[in-house]
């Protein structure tokens, strides 16, 4: 989509910070996410800064110590101040100017350079925080892949539900849970086994990991006023990795009638950079439906979704048990699927959210879903690699895992890669489980 | 239960404030509910105040002009300050210690009064906010017979699901849509008549209420630290009537397999005032099961809550129409329930919540779930009283109702009478229905 791109996508444009420039890091100076952080160990207020490189932009302090165009310095004031939402809220306008800005002050040549580099901290010197308050967090469903594969297990015949190609299938999450992975407690709850007269209380048998992305609404809609297609693309501030972490078998016992609650809300984790959509621009695709699926309905529909609607970005799932971080073994990827392989476009997922007159507001954060490809090496959760625990999968080391262990660690990572333009990622987010 | 008693529920106090004396106020001394409210018209700051008969007390005011005990101003200060938040934050003793200096300051012959009378404002010359911002909202399913009835329209022969009687179902709601009532626009959404080859998109024509109860949480606890029975009490901060609006039509079509989300997330509603748990306690009533359930698993029992963890409450739903307000008729009673009709307490649905180490958070709001008694005249929801609109209802001016029409006004009271206590209420919330 040339239309799409600009001056701060072109992938001759070099950083002065060294690191961005390798063609391995997920943050070249074509990414540019935000983040909140602090000096580890340090206790100060958060700050917001710009990942670049293995470094990271102090917006406090680069609003402070370098000059910058007239048109730039209130869209920097909030994000000085240690507020994300307050930028957002600006608008995608805004946002736009402001990346442009970045992308000039960061590159080779830049007369802000000298300015700049007393603002840098070594991303490994960081504590990282959520971005911002998260007022409501969506999961919907969009992985169709997944929900065939986990349809298949229960529904061999019929693993479809008569509205998935027509409703962007969602439920509403637990936004208090959501933090940045680190260590995962084991959640105890309610389950019945199936040959048991009543349930029991214990810590969870079947804990998994869902590969997700999130993406963070960057504009409120009032309520009663739902957001056109038009409009939607200009509502997504950026995405993020999403691990839905899930109990299985507090799942199965629980989720009937209204879905699934205390299997989900113990935890769910993200990746802490929020990278921009504007960012994601040389990634966008075409989006279009297998022959014979029904189109989306009108209220779902644009020619610039259908242009552009999807993004290529690569999603990978890996894992290290404590054995094999005792035995310096490297964690091992149990899969790699795309973004593509969503059934719903996120201005799809947005559009149908706010359909009914449901206020979003800036700072909701909607998740995608789990997002398996349609065959092996591609299943984003073990429900999915072991067959609901009946056909475990056995670790390079030998270990045999059909659900998590205490001490496994998942990490999520995702990167675009596509000719003509330069690799970006998302970073990763990483969990480890605690008994 | 006596030792739940203090002198604040003594039915022979009398208020200085006169109207709260007249016997049929949901406010008497005795109440003394928490809301967040301004002068109607004016754009000033938002106030805390308190509910004496028909009067507010400005606690902004109240902690300027009149004389209190030392251990008294550092509670009063954060309500002066407008955050009821803050005020929640500071814990069960401090709210029973509050509750019974403003007991004492309302009181007749209270030393006070020459000062507080200052600070009174007309509930009519009020305009009402909500109490506080609302983090997480989260509503439960506790009306057996809401949910045996319900059951019984799609599975006659096996109305409820073999876990309800064990587990507290519950789910993720919208925490932004939730408001104060007023005007609730007619939701569009996705829906599939039954003999129709593929959905279309267009107004609810199935909306509904539903007569609920919320409760506020007062008490955080901390992600992965579950809340033992014998702490739930102080984690509950009081109790206000929700209004769950719901889309039949949509929720048919879009619930499998995640639950309710469009056909919830429109609009819900509450009343403005919150009655705190303390003020509740001459109408706690012993929690048993019907002989034949199953008794709570032990993380969901305590001594206490067998002998008092059930709350006597009466629950209305009044309805008017447009053609009755233009005829000038009074709104007619479309049910009368008991709050004691839920199958769980609110301390077993807030324990529940938290047994896999789901982080609750002062502010947020637990919803009931739909209260209907089990017989005629108790039904809280059209879908019931209509049985699925198969049989619409006639009102006494003869219009007929399946589900709502819109100028329809929905009102939503509940109050507590018991012998040897004032009769204390919740209040009311209203919607009118806008197409």
């Amino acid at each position: 989509m040339k239309t799409l791109t600009n001056a701060t996508h072109d992938p001759s444009l070099k950083s002065w910070v060294a690191s961005a420039n390798s063609g391995a890091t997920d943050f070249p100076i074509q990414n540019l996410p935000y983040g909140r952080f602090r000096r580890a160990g340090v206790d100060e207020p958060w700050r917001i800064g710009v990942a670049i490189g293995d470094q990271v932009l102090d917006l406090h302090l680069a609003y402070r110590q370098a000059p910058w165009a007239d048109e730039v310095r209130p869209l920097l004031e909030p994000l000085a101040a240690g507020d994300l939402h307050a930028f957002m809220a600006l608008g995608a306008p805004a946002w736009h100017v402001l990346r442009a800005a970045l992308s000039a002050a960061l590159a080779e040549g830049s007369e802000q350079a000298p300015f700049l580099e007393l603002c840098l901290l070594p991303q490994l010197q960081c504590e990282m925080s959520l971005p911002c308050r998260i007022g409501d967090y969506t999961d919907f469903y969009s992985g169709i892949h997944h929900a065939t594969t986990i349809g298949k297990l229960f529904r061999p015949d019929n693993p479809l539900l008569p509205n998935y190609k027509w409703v962007p299938i969602g439920y509403h999450g637990r936004a208090s849970s959501i933090g940045l992975g680190g260590t995962v407690k084991r959640p105890q709850g309610q389950t019945r086994a199936p040959d048991a007269a009543a349930p029991g209380f214990g810590p969870c048998q079947k804990l998994d990991y869902e590969l997700e992305v999130g993406a963070f609404v960057g504009r409120a809609n009032a309520l009663g006023e739902p957001v056109p297609m038009d409009q939607a693309e200009d509502a997504l501030f950026g995405l993020v990795l999403l691990n839905d972490w899930s109990a299985r078998d507090i799942q199965a016992w629980e989720y009937q009638p209204l879905g699934p609650f205390l299997s989900k809300s113990f935890a769910s984790s993200i990746s802490p950079w929020i990278v921009t959509m504007e960012a994601l621009a040389p990634f966008r695709r075409p989006f279009t439906r297998p022959a014979g699926d029904p189109q989306p309905l009108p209220y779902l529909d644009s020619g610039f979704n259908r242009a552009a609607g999807a993004i290529d970005m690569i999603l990978e799932v890996w894992l290290q048990t404590a054995a094999m971080l005792d035995a310096g073994q490297p964690a091992v990827r149990l899969s790699q699927s795309n973004l593509t392989d969503a059934y719903w476009t996120w201005a799809q997922m947005l559009v149908h959210h706010a359909s009914n007159g449901c206020n979003l507001q800036v700072g909701d954060l909607l998740g995608s879903g789990t997002l398996s490809g349609p065959k092996e090496g591609t299943y984003a959760s073990l429900m999915e690699l072991s067959a609901n625990g009946r056909q475990p999968i056995t670790l390079p080391g030998g270990e045999i895992r059909a659900f998590l262990q205490d001490g496994d660690t998942v990490t999520l990572r995702a990167f675009c890669a596509a000719a003509g333009a330069v690799r970006i990622g998302l970073g990763e987010v990483s969990g480890t489980i605690a008994g």
